[in-house]
């Protein structure tokens, strides 16, 4: 498998979380995108959606969307799993994972920040604040209800998986997590986790190298 | 079981389309969002992040996002199904449902055009047209790849439930679906079935009536 992304991306963290989680070894290819790969025409015939990560599989088949691909993964590559097995639990796991990837993160897009900024001349830090705040803020009450050590009970699961690179980013713009507690600690548990370690962003081969 | 919701929402439309294809009976309490409502107290008990459709299940269990509320059916009602049994065709139609409901809908949901029209004084139907047009033509580009009579192959999955409202809101938005001629057409074959005419949203029983 080869997986298409960029360090930055949290969609691409999302991927390398699970991939760790599931021991399953890809080849990465950096896709730089504020540098605009992710439109170039070898990106697109991949995803047209211009959107990272990709995960290229079988056959040259190519999955993009996440959520999509850590679905693909739970029911291919079912152990360790990423979601609980009551059904109930693995509606929460995902509520809470969507509540990210659908709620919160595509309005802290790159693209949406720099048309935010360059096009209606706003402040596109003020923007992501004005979204990413409450969003966690609603997370935190919905994990209150399902948290043990991690968002829904005593393992990871796709919440987790976003959560983390969600709440790195939300520092980024300076957003108070303050009022958000469990997630704060769910994170430190996660990041206990070599999985979580080996997937951070600042880990990457494509991440500046601090000196 | 009973459906929180607002006839307009492409999210609660989602889920009218599901229930409907399972042949599923909810009672439904309107939830009228241009009114506020998803913020009431009472709502936010239901889903802390205000977003519409909420599924009240056994025990007073409150399910949101749309997405999970569609996987927790798939699982604890899987027939008549909404996902090939492929798991590569599963993923595409995953993957195809999620590029609308991460990467079109959030960013024409109703309180980000309330913010781009009151707070940053922009033209709110030009900045829905940014992102929802090249988005749907590269959700044409996906779906020529993997279509029947519906998005995967020739049953409706997840990707058709996400289609249907998507396309509906575009044109409310004057989005020129001109190059997306697979995506009118899967539409037209959406609009035969019993299922998605139960679903419309303007035959809801809070919709305005015609006179």
């Amino acid at each position: 498998m080869k997986l298409y992304g960029d360090w930055r991306s949290s969609a691409t963290w999302r991927v390398r979380i699970a991939l760790a989680w599931k021991n399953l070894d890809v080849d990465v290819t950096p896709v730089d995108i504020l540098a605009g790969q992710q439109r170039s025409g070898a990106f697109l015939e991949k995803n047209p959606m211009a959107h990272v990560p990709v995960l290229e599989i079988d056959g040259g088949v190519h999955l993009a969307e996440s959520l999509a691909i850590l679905e693909w993964l739970e029911e291919t590559h079912p152990s360790p799993p990423l979601l609980p097995s009551d059904p109930i639990l693995r509606a929460k796991a995902r509520q809470q994972a969507l509540l990210i990837a659908s709620g919160i993160q595509p309005l802290q897009n790159t693209k949406v920040q720099i048309h935010v900024r360059d096009v209606l001349h706003a402040d596109e830090r003020a923007w992501v604040r004005h979204f990413v705040e409450p969003g966690l803020v609603a997370l935190e009450a919905l994990v209150r209800e399902t948290r043990g050590k991690f968002a829904v009970g005593d393992a990871p699961s796709f919440a987790d998986v976003c959560i983390v690179p969600q709440l790195h980013h939300a520092r980024r713009f300076d957003v108070d997590l303050a009022r958000c507690p469990s997630l704060v600690a769910i994170e430190a548990e996660c990041a206990a986790l070599p999985a979580f370690q080996r997937a951070h962003a600042d880990r990457q081969p494509d991440a500046p190298r601090s000196t």
